[in-house]
């Protein structure tokens, strides 16, 4: 016989699907290239320009990045302030509004979620809030080179990660509540997850509601056990908080036990 | 032998794949759909709450449609205008910025266009005009009705068509330079050709410059071509535009000849 796909010859028990299944199969290949092609053109129309990339356009808040941690309002910003538009930070599509239902031509089938870019900015901009009067916001504890990137992604949705970054920005999405961020940077987080950042990951994940990295996380240090009371980073997590070190060998035991009794059903 | 596929059981001379292409598939496929949900998320965080959704947003501009052809500043409004935001009207992704390669995980491989929103606002609104000074857009010859769905589409990429909407948010579209919303009619427009719209839609398509709709309609006069001379949108065409008439005769002749240039060496 000869596969239709790679044009070689095969033997029967080699067989694969039937010659009506391989062509459906192939139409829906292309069918599902051409949803994406039609979603990236979506993507790049509803992309905006970033105040930081259109120089010329004209905005109505300024966000400085302020690094010391008391956060005083005597604190100077010695990086420059990020421009950015009202509009744009406050925006949030209403999932249950009148003219959604009306126009949107899949709501009913695509089971899109309407995330919001910051209920945060949201709150602190339309409640007459200091922010607000004056067009300044203070975000503390955090770079400038940071925050440059949180707000390009607040535009664009795009952002260059590197494991520090993804760390760092995902704090900050968790913290101004732009979910779609902080799911972004932790996906990246756990692509990332190896038997050397897997404790520190572990306790991160857990600090910031991180439930899939702290899934990746938990999976690897159990897979190594073994080697897991010489580990620098299992020291100072058991000085520091000896509740997730406990977690840890909980998670250790239900998996024996499961596999215990797996055993000896087979 | 047995399809992994349907389960059915088929003859040799059925055969589509081999077993390894079958499985290569399933997982490509499987890869494509997380693709799909990955930017089907990113729009939904990109969509913007259109001014006709969230009520409370502040705006700094108003449109409205103005039925009358003449144009003149004492026209009344007796629609209602409909907000909207300046920094959304003029924003453009602009390609070449440093920031934009800074920052952006796919441009050298993705191959997205950067389609600005439409480029005639943004020199309406930048550059000082009186739409600009006084904060009011009018929108000539365009119903209430098509201009809040243009305006709702400007922030979200969504809107509910129907054959008459689409052919007058194409114009719209074409007259803003909207390109995204203009290919969206266009497509939409190319799926409702029948025999009975052929004619219409071929001239409509010759005027607006729309190549896909044109093809479409085209080939289906050319396909019926022994009741051409008999409908009434022909004998109007002939009357208003016999050059688009003779367009029709010429790619007649020309697919004839191929088909009997094809014949001859068969």
């Amino acid at each position: 016989m000869w596969c239709q796909s790679c044009r070689e010859a095969y033997e029967e028990r080699d067989a694969g699907t039937c010659k009506e299944c391989y062509e459906e199969a192939s139409e829906t290949e292309e069918e599902l290239k051409r949803e994406i092609d039609d979603l990236k053109s979506k993507v790049a129309f509803l992309r905006l320009a970033s105040p930081l990339d259109d120089l010329a356009s004209t905005t109505d808040l300024l966000l400085h990045a302020v690094l010391s941690p008391s956060g005083s309002n005597s604190a100077t910003c010695a990086t420059p302030a990020i421009p950015a538009h009202r509009a744009i930070l406050v925006s949030s599509p209403l999932l249950s509004s009148f003219f959604f239902f009306f126009f949107c031509t899949c709501c009913t089938t695509c089971n899109w979620q309407f995330i919001s870019r910051s209920p945060v900015f949201k709150a602190m901009l339309e409640n007459e809030m200091e922010e607000s009067r004056s067009g300044i916001i203070k975000i503390h504890d955090v770079s400038y080179y940071v925050l440059r990137s949180f707000v390009h992604y607040l535009y664009t949705a795009e952002v260059l990660l590197d494991e520090h970054m993804a760390c760092e920005l995902l704090i900050l999405a968790e913290k101004y509540q732009v979910k779609h961020l902080k799911i972004f940077c932790e996906k990246f987080m756990t692509s990332k997850v190896n038997n050397d950042n897997a404790i520190g990951n572990y306790a991160f994940a857990h600090r910031h509601s991180a439930k899939q990295l702290l899934e990746a996380a938990l999976s690897l240090i159990i897979e190594n056990m073994a080697t897991l009371t010489e580990r620098e980073e299992y020291k100072e997590l058991v000085e520091k908080d000896p509740r997730l070190v406990v977690e840890i060998y909980e998670a250790y035991l239900t998996r024996q036990v499961n596999t215990a009794a797996k055993d000896s059903t087979t």
